[in-house]
């Protein structure tokens, strides 16, 4: 692994790898407090996430490295005309080690492909996110002490939340995994994750409306937030508010052990009398998302050498086809006219061709 | 202690205890240069201030320490409708000490309350800069050589300007303080600081509208600005400006070691002649804020686990009325609609409630 | 050496001073590793530029010192109205040093008048960047092995650049140099640099409009962006454009050995083909542009002592006029009142005098 673009880039080994290291730094900090000594954290962020952004900085520094970058797009070369592959290469001269977030779907992958350091994806615009889902299974495994036999309810909205995807793709690699799957019609977990990933890996799972019905059987419980303009109709937002709003009443036949998680920032889909309640671990979970980038930090400094496994991991089935471009307008593609749009057929029986970057899929 | 929100917060004992570490570190800076090695300080700029913000960066620098955060709010999660409590959570995550300058008056005592590290106030809009008042007084005593024994000459904006208030308040814990106040009729010191602090703690004091007409008497004179905005008639603004410019005339008939200060940024209510005369502090006040940062930031990291020293202080006689907010549109308050309202009674005598986060009085 | 406003501030053996020191940290890289400890760099940029700035802080880090500042003058104080000398005298107590990039020219030879400690110029306006000049140098010594004995094509937009009027003037110096100006009618070598420079030092040169034409004889072709908005003629540009791209195919026959560079940001006048070529130089000329960063940051913390030669050098000659200023909009007197507007007799045959701080020719 020279990357991380996708969380679906690393094995289940790779991640456990991961996590055992995370979990040994929290046990012996002092021991990793020199690891990254000499060397530099470049963050780029082409759109701010004061959140991530720190969690990166701190996890370099406790590691004994530096940190330099930027934190919004307005103070980068960006600005005058310069291509995020030219960007990559000028900051692969100042750092070792990249975290790049980016309003863009696939911007970290094309950033990856010119750059001679390795880059982590801190998230391109609604698309990747995978140092989030790190963080929850190392907050689950260390929560629970298991990533198999678990019971997780999602709850709020399940159609936009790419947390949320990422989450239930990788948990559906663990045995005995059920899923309660929490939220107003509007925003049900799409079909095609129903199809692809729930049916397909043969999971236990069921929806609701009402964040209380199967309270009492989780293990996890992950909230996200509501959001008004994700509805039509005004009335409908305000009818269900409230309903998706976890307060210590919601709580009452929860599991002594249950682990309330959320991604935040929260606006106020938590209430705050939840916080003092042992079973919220959201503070938690900031910390955790600090070890566990620690740990990834360590592990693509330390792999370079060996460049180009994910290379070719992605070399298959790559298609060129003439004059159609991905038509996904948040696409990196439809911003970098330098870029070729590339295909890869991931359905070979339904001859379904996704766009390299941002994974839409091609409308021939 | 394990937060500074206040400069009440600190007793004439902690205070001259910070002093003194203070003019230890000029003199053996070689000994501190370690003392915050693998620590981290955020600086939590919702607000920018470059002055302060890089005061407090070299601070922990030169401690040996690390330093991350943000300089405005634009590059902040709070953009997202995140409390200033859970960026606060969020933030003790990552690091050791919280540096915090905020628009909003009692922003920092609201994040002070959950925080699980030590705050320190680095400005909340008009209403508090305690750090500003540390760096006066051990400029003051540096350059004195005393804290007592002292005239005291205030020049410029004595209404509106938080660091003279603060200064009058902590120099009169001191001995045979006199103070001469010189401003014009429109920006006089308030009458409650007459009443509560001047003549409450029988201070002789005098006032002028001539900047020369004591020159002669002054070991201190501490010059602010008189800004444009603070007059209601633009003519009475023209006629008075020049009055109080600091030129090398106006220092004809001062002592030879007085010592002039500004908080600064100046305008140019100092003549740029002025600086090279050796009366001239307000540049090595800049240094003296930075080594009395450095004894701050090393006696949090150090108290901590004393914690409940200064929720203890702050306890007594707190009271919610139904239904009465703070009527001051500047306080964390008005944008927090989680935050209770809670007064406190300063004055039992004559039944005064002040609002706990920005001590406006409440009007009932 | 005190500080490095203007390239001309250099010597020949300084400046070869630096690029041996540069060179034995690329061979040399742990040696200086703990050069800067305990050090503090402040990077101020009044306006924004990532790629010089994160140069600098790479620098900095590199020699295992810190690193402070600002990347936008909105988060500064200048917003407050200080001005740039109170600016730098302010930092002066918090750094060892300043990198300062600002839009105006001349403020970083303001900033350095009254400064502390050493000041860089990081770029003010279209005025002058000296550490783009030796990044310049830095890369042809180590590419080429020589600083004489070169054909030098200069392409693209030769009449605004700055860093091909300096690169030229700093080339001359040299033994045996030729120059191809490669451009369209528009944007030709202005005259002054032809006569002052160029034949004042014997220089062959020649001039063409085509990029081929001279391409065999090439040892560097130094590309620059030929910009849309220095054209009166929108058809003109259209018409051209094509002309100065580097493509593959351009450089058909070119040297083995040739050296392709670019200040960098490019948009497209190196077509991205070239950039596997071995030829290409300008990725390869921002890692240079750290190494003498590294080497000018420790000969400038080195040498603070001998304060004065640089004044020296400057004092020759300068005169005030009664009532007359500087008439250039982008000069740093034209916003600062305080500034005495000062000439500089550069031409004592003709007469002429230039500005002291943007070096605009005075006209009486």
């Amino acid at each position: 692994m020279k990357n991380l673009i996708d969380i679906k880039d690393l094995s289940i080994q790779e991640i456990e790898e991961l996590i055992k290291v995370a979990q040994d730094i929290i046990k012996n900090k002092k021991k990793y407090s020199k690891k990254c000594n000499g060397k530099k954290l470049a963050t780029l962020f082409f759109e701010p996430s004061t959140r991530t952004r720190l969690s990166f900085e701190a996890a370099m520094m406790e590691l004994g490295g530096n940190v330099l970058g930027f934190s919004s797009a307005s103070s980068s070369s960006t600005s005058k005309g310069e291509s995020v592959s030219d960007t990559i290469r000028t900051v692969g001269c100042y750092a070792d080690i990249i975290a790049m977030r980016h309003p863009k779907e696939g911007a970290p992958l094309v950033a990856s492909i010119k750059s001679t350091v390795p880059i982590i994806n801190a998230g391109d615009g609604g698309h990747n996110h995978p140092t989030q889902t790190l963080t929850d299974l190392l907050t689950i495994k260390c929560e629970k002490n298991r990533l198999d036999n678990l019971t997780i309810g999602l709850c709020g909205d399940l159609k936009f939340g790419r947390t949320v995807h990422s989450l239930i793709t990788a948990m559906t690699k663990y045995k005995n995994i059920k899923f309660v799957l929490i939220s107003p019609e509007e925003l049900k977990v799409p079909e095609y994750i129903k199809k692809e990933v729930l049916e397909k890996n043969n999971i236990i799972w069921c929806e609701t409306t009402d964040l209380e019905e199967y309270m009492q059987d989780l293990d996890i419980l992950y909230m996200t937030r509501v959001q008004r303009e994700r509805f039509n109709d005004e009335k409908e937002y305000l009818k269900l508010k409230d309903c998706y709003i976890l307060t210590k009443n919601k709580l009452k036949k929860a599991k002594e052990d249950l682990c309330i998680m959320h991604p935040l920032p929260r606006v106020n889909e938590i209430s705050k009398q939840v916080d003092d309640d042992k079973r919220a671990c959201y503070f938690k979970q900031v910390e955790y998302g600090k070890y566990i980038r620690m740990a990834l930090i360590m592990k693509l400094l330390n792999e370079q050498n060996d460049n180009n496994i994910d290379e070719l991991k992605r070399e298959k089935e790559e298609k060129i086809f003439d004059s159609i471009k991905c038509q996904n307008p948040r696409c990196i593609t439809s911003e970098n006219d330098d870029l070729e749009p590339i295909f890869i057929l991931t359905d070979k029986e339904k001859q379904i061709y996704r766009c390299k970057y941002c994974e839409t899929i091609l409308k021939k």
